[in-house]
């Protein structure tokens, strides 16, 4: 039996694998939160809350719903690899999506694969294949070089990264996979992958996006647990892909149901680095509505800085749309925690995403111009005809919003979405009105 | 009996006095805690709960503890102004100091003084006299041209200010005093206040800024409580004085102890302009807590920006400090409440403050030559001899955790004030160890 322990000296992260922690007095405090997270887990004892996951949520919200269903229904995972002897014991891990975020969460697993003797070594990451200017194939330059020349040049992802063009040949000896793949892409790949995996697979979605029906989203780690059957974790946070790359200081959350703790530390061992520094929450529709509505934020924080009102009323856009994310995360999902808001997923995303970021800058030039000149002109000439996450997510909130009558408590999701299509002049950022909401609203129920 | 109600229409807000709520669909919606705030308040009820101020409280903080004793041998406030006819039930405000936040206080407090008529139109602000190179007195020029030529140039402060040189003049007729002086002259101003104001005057402190003994800060409300025998609330948030100067939209809170729901809202009244909105909170200290230990982590941000660690790095110590601001708030005042830190004063100010701010400016040039050059040396050349308030706040709290036996527990602040001192690098801002903690301190409860 091998252990997997993150261990920590005075003001010096250092990953020691195969040793227990040498001393009483030191452990992983969870930053976070208050908690304690001991990351040694004798792998003998990991897998068996597996079967109990998914246990009925308090929420009941239709994605979770659709979650109890497709789980029920799902495959049956055999726990035959929890042996404590040999290969069939370790974790082996797939990376679904090479993008910028996909290329450099490969270089974060595969640092912690070739050291933590509890995963394989190999880390495999499915490549959607393309023909380089120069004539080769992408997949062969970046298992020549170890290095996604296309999205993420001039960094080394590791040896033990092995780029695959073949989607289900990449998949089938996996029982960890890690979504990245742009989010209106992951339905057609989960289609693609039923039957095709691994009984006792693990996912992590590192995608922030929504599929949204007017009567309120479906997370995209909810959709890969519909269709594949499987448990999904995800992880967010203020993960600005190319400085975590050259491995600048950074945090992470992994959320995480009920009663599936020590998946997630698993998928914190996976990722954690010493500048990559992951705290575990129980709260996977919070981790994941802060990783989407942030963009929302974003758009109002830029139309301040357009309209250069200055750094009090842009804190004071970025603390209401903290709220109004947190007010409408709690309203859609009732297992949703305060907590999660303090998270680098919550606040720190936040302000990462409103200090940076293109949501930003183009919202930034249309109310520089006013509004005159559309977000879709605007995008094509920024950011060469890429679409900006934040005002389609801006769109696709107004409609839950106003199908469940809550337009007028959410004053500042609303205006950015009227703004974008010009029904509101971008100063309307900082014009409000609230209606005076029932009290099963108040109270932070969904109704 | 007059009522003064804050109306909301449909995005824009408007303050019509004298009306009461015109539809049972409108009111405010307290934007940060999902509780409902009617502001609309009958004035015979309004004082009723004063006498039963200052309730003990679960917290067994020294601070708390000096100021029960002290409001248990206070002065008793009669409540004759309380009758319903006549000048004598209007509130009569006073502002304390001068300085730039004092003036920008003043104003918007004049807005409302003439415009409410629960208030007396006359706006008292007590000025520490000086005489300008013109040879005039600055009182007189205040009152003659109402504007602090020297402190808020540019600015009208509204024509019912009156700008007194004489302290125990200025103050003997208000019942209404605002504390807003810089935080070292409160102990003096108030032993010169003791028996000189009125019997049911109410206080509310907008100073940042603590005492510091080793086992615990004692907070400027506490201080003005206790050396008065009376109740003080306390104004903080994202408030760069000069923008909100010139009406930049901004937030506040309003932190009040238990049972003075009415004096907080009768604040809140004071306050609140279309472009400054202010919501109460029952959580004094943690309010107070914010308010002055944001300038520490704002050091923190300005080593990351000196040392140019990108954005997610600063959005990370951000939220590490936000955190730290938040244990330690809570064990020392047990009272402290986690939705405080989601208010104006905490993630607000939090961000405004790293976002610019001298703390900030200055840490980044500390960092920028590698800690060579002392804070003094840069101090001295970039704010003309004015100290920063964050460094001073760094040591204080280094203290109190050196005595309790917290420095593991809050290797930020830590790191700041070895940084600031010297024996740190600055780039240890992103390196930490954190002890295991014992349960209590888990808990979040004081030892």
């Amino acid at each position: 039996m091998h252990r997997c322990a993150l261990f920590l000296t005075k003001r010096v992260w250092q990953l020691r694998p195969f040793e227990p922690f040498q001393s009483p007095n030191f452990s992983l405090y969870s930053i976070s939160s208050f908690s304690l997270l001991i990351l040694s887990t004798p792998s003998s004892h990991f897998l068996s809350p597996f079967l109990h996951s998914l246990s009925p949520s308090s929420s009941m919200a239709p994605g979770i719903e659709a979650l109890q269903r497709s789980s029920n229904g799902g495959s049956v995972r055999p726990d035959s690899h929890l042996s404590d002897d040999g290969v069939s014991s370790k974790f082996k891990v797939t990376v679904v999506g090479s993008g910028n975020w996909g290329s450099v969460a490969a270089k974060l697993i595969a640092s912690n694969a070739a050291r933590l003797s509890c995963f394989h070594d190999e880390v495999r990451m499915w490549v959607y294949e393309e023909t380089l200017p120069t004539g080769e194939k992408l997949t062969d330059v970046i298992n020549r070089n170890n290095e996604n020349v296309k999205y993420l040049p001039g960094i080394k992802l590791g040896k033990n990264v092995i780029a695959d063009p073949d989607l289900e040949n990449a998949v089938k000896d996996a029982n960890m996979l890690v979504f990245v793949t742009p989010h209106q892409f992951v339905e057609g790949i989960c289609k693609r992958l039923v039957g095709k995996i691994r009984g006792d697979v693990e996912a992590i979605s590192l995608i922030k996006g929504m599929e949204v029906k007017k009567e309120g989203p479906c997370m995209i780690s909810s959709l890969i647990s519909q269709e594949l059957g499987i448990n999904c974790c995800v992880l967010m946070g203020a993960n600005i892909a190319n400085e975590i790359a050259v491995e600048k200081f950074s945090e992470a959350t992994v959320g995480y149901r009920e009663n599936m703790r020590e998946i997630a530390e698993k998928w914190v061992q996976l990722f954690t680095t010493p500048y990559f520094v992951v705290t575990p929450v129980q709260d996977v529709e919070g981790v994941e509505m802060c990783g989407t509505l942030k963009n929302v934020v974003a758009l109002a924080a830029g139309f301040v800085d357009g309209l250069e009102m200055g750094n009090n009323t842009k804190a004071a856009i970025m603390r209401i749309g903290l709220r109004e994310m947190r007010m409408i995360s709690k309203l859609l999902f009732s297992s949703v925690k305060d907590s999660t808001f303090f998270e680098s997923c919550g606040v720190a995303d936040l302000i990462t995403t409103c200090l940076g970021g293109r949501n930003r800058k183009v919202a930034a030039a249309f109310a520089m111009n006013g509004g005159k000149r559309s977000f879709d002109e605007l995008e094509a000439e920024m950011l060469q005809g890429q679409k900006l996450q934040g005002v389609s997510t801006a769109k696709e909130m107004y409609e839950v919003l106003n199908h469940r009558g809550w337009l007028e408590l959410f004053p500042l999701f609303a205006s950015v979405h009227e703004i974008c299509t010009g029904h509101l002049s971008p100063s309307a950022i900082v014009e409000y009105s609230e209606r005076k909401p029932n009290f099963s609203v108040i109270d932070g129920h969904a109704q």
